[in-house]
């Protein structure tokens, strides 16, 4: 049976799933990304754990790799200053894969258009040709799918809606500027938010139960769904910077759709609710109550792999 | 020889063009807009003035009709809620025309779209995969090319960066909301801007010389241009606002090449010199030194005429 790998490179660890071409995960594997100092070395054990796996499993045979990962750009197939890796510049995935796996095609995108491409294939998005997916994890990832195509830009690496400018004066982001989206409405971003909150607020919480300095997003998700008034507000404040932000989002591409996705969606209703209220206020006029707001259709564990596979199951 | 009609629909006048396929303007003939009532006795004018020029121009052949006009849809061809029109709700532009001219194809878009495909065939733009244009005038319109496609989105009302959001809590736009980038960076947004500035700064300014009501884009250029700290100021700040919105821009769809145009853009180097300083400084590291800034190569005048022309001419 032909098979893909769809590979998720994430900062911590990348999975390797075989896939077939409707969308099974047939098997999984993990490596941890964080041991490796060197990319050319992990990418050889990446290669090494592929060809022991296909050798094996006779029965499979490999089409294709596709890969997500942090600032993959699909047009040179290399990985380019990530500041979520430890390898620093510019890394030729899908040269050094193709000189380990001579004959099998490659295909490299970062990993929120893998996410779009799970979506358009393997989650809710099928038939739709203009839709958004924003990730909301450890940092804010998006998607754009316009005309029924991937949008790449002139260089690959078009969707950074997460380095989109809330406040030109706000917080430090990671990228050296100030105030993006991603200082707010990502699991970080809510950390912040949420330490600022407890700091400048006198109210009973309780998140103030847990160690100031190891609170989560997910304590925050926990702390709301019982119904804590300063957690609930925590919600409301990201909903209301991330609403303004999809509201401009859809002011550029206006998409049918924006699917939410990752860590932070997993709070439910009590991220969506305000979320929805927000975007609704903030839309133009023209797109009122045209554009459709939801969850992300893809199990959080499947989506990256999937996407990934897609890469060489589909184009877009 | 065969000819297309490109229409531009102002808010005060309409301009007919007879444009061939080289995008040589053969004629031009104008129509006041506003002095019309009633939208389908505008559009029986407009046909009748088209009659008659092609009974008088044995010559040429009418191969179709463009037409450009704010809030034009180009998957419906109606024009839809119109803020600078005097027509309310929907018109059904394309399907009146063809009533008025059976068997000639009519298509309509909105004026910024035209000016992308106008910037494309006609001006600077040939080759060009992906870019942006930006109009500031009256208001600020956008058109947006991805992929050698213009952006129509899900419901063909893409491409509105005048209304996305630079201050949620800042000037009341046309649109109802607040902190649109229309309200600070078209002509009247200048303006308001000026208004602001003599009102609360104490120094002398060319512009404290003419009438408050009365100050134009045009006199803060000028004023700008004679070396005034205030005028200038006021480019700086307006700049500042465009730079981190184009900022934005480039992190959805990555653009090449971003283009200026419309009343705002004759300032020249008094616009562009802060404009290309802060769009640097806004710009995510990853696109840095890769986007271009330009100035539209349409002369203003013609430019909504050829758009609107190179919706027939040409499609994208």
């Amino acid at each position: 049976m032909n098979v893909v790998c769809g590979i998720d490179i994430g900062g911590t660890n990348t999975v390797i799933g075989i896939v077939d071409r409707d969308g099974n995960i047939l098997d999984r594997m993990r490596v941890s990304t964080r041991q490796f100092d060197h990319a050319e070395v992990f990418f050889e054990k990446i290669a090494d754990v592929i060809q022991v796996f296909f050798k094996g499993h006779s029965e499979y045979s490999l089409c294709g790799i596709g890969i997500g990962a942090p600032n993959g750009n699909y047009y040179t197939g290399n990985i380019e200053f990530a500041p979520n890796l430890k390898w620093e510049g510019v890394i030729k995935v899908t040269e050094i894969m193709q000189g380990f796996l001579p004959g099998i095609p490659v295909v490299l995108t970062n990993d929120a258009n893998a996410a779009a491409l799970g979506e358009k294939y393997y989650g809710s998005a099928a038939g739709k040709k203009d839709f958004i997916i924003i990730t909301l994890g450890t940092g804010v990832g998006s998607g754009l799918v316009v005309n029924d195509q991937l949008v790449y830009g002139h260089d690959g690496f078009a969707g950074e809606i997460g380095h989109t400018i809330y406040d030109p004066d706000g917080r430090l982001c990671g990228c050296g500027r100030r105030g993006c989206l991603e200082t707010y409405t990502s699991a970080s971003g809510m950390v912040r938010t949420a330490k600022e909150f407890l700091a400048n607020d006198k109210r009973d919480s309780l998140l103030r139960k847990i160690n100031k300095e190891e609170i989560t997003a997910a304590d925050i998700g926990e702390s709301a769904a019982k119904g804590d008034e300063l957690a609930l507000e925590i919600f409301d404040f990201t909903a209301k910077i991330l609403g303004i932000k999809l509201a401009d989002a859809v002011a550029h591409t206006s998409p049918s759709t924006i699917y939410i996705f990752g860590g932070v969606a997993n709070a439910g209703d009590i991220l969506m609710k305000p979320l929805k209220k927000y975007f609704n206020e903030y839309l133009l006029q023209v797109y009122k109550d045209k554009i459709a707001l939801e969850f992300s259709g893809l199990e959080q564990n499947d989506a990256a792999v999937l996407g990934a596979a897609a890469l060489v199951n589909h184009t877009l």
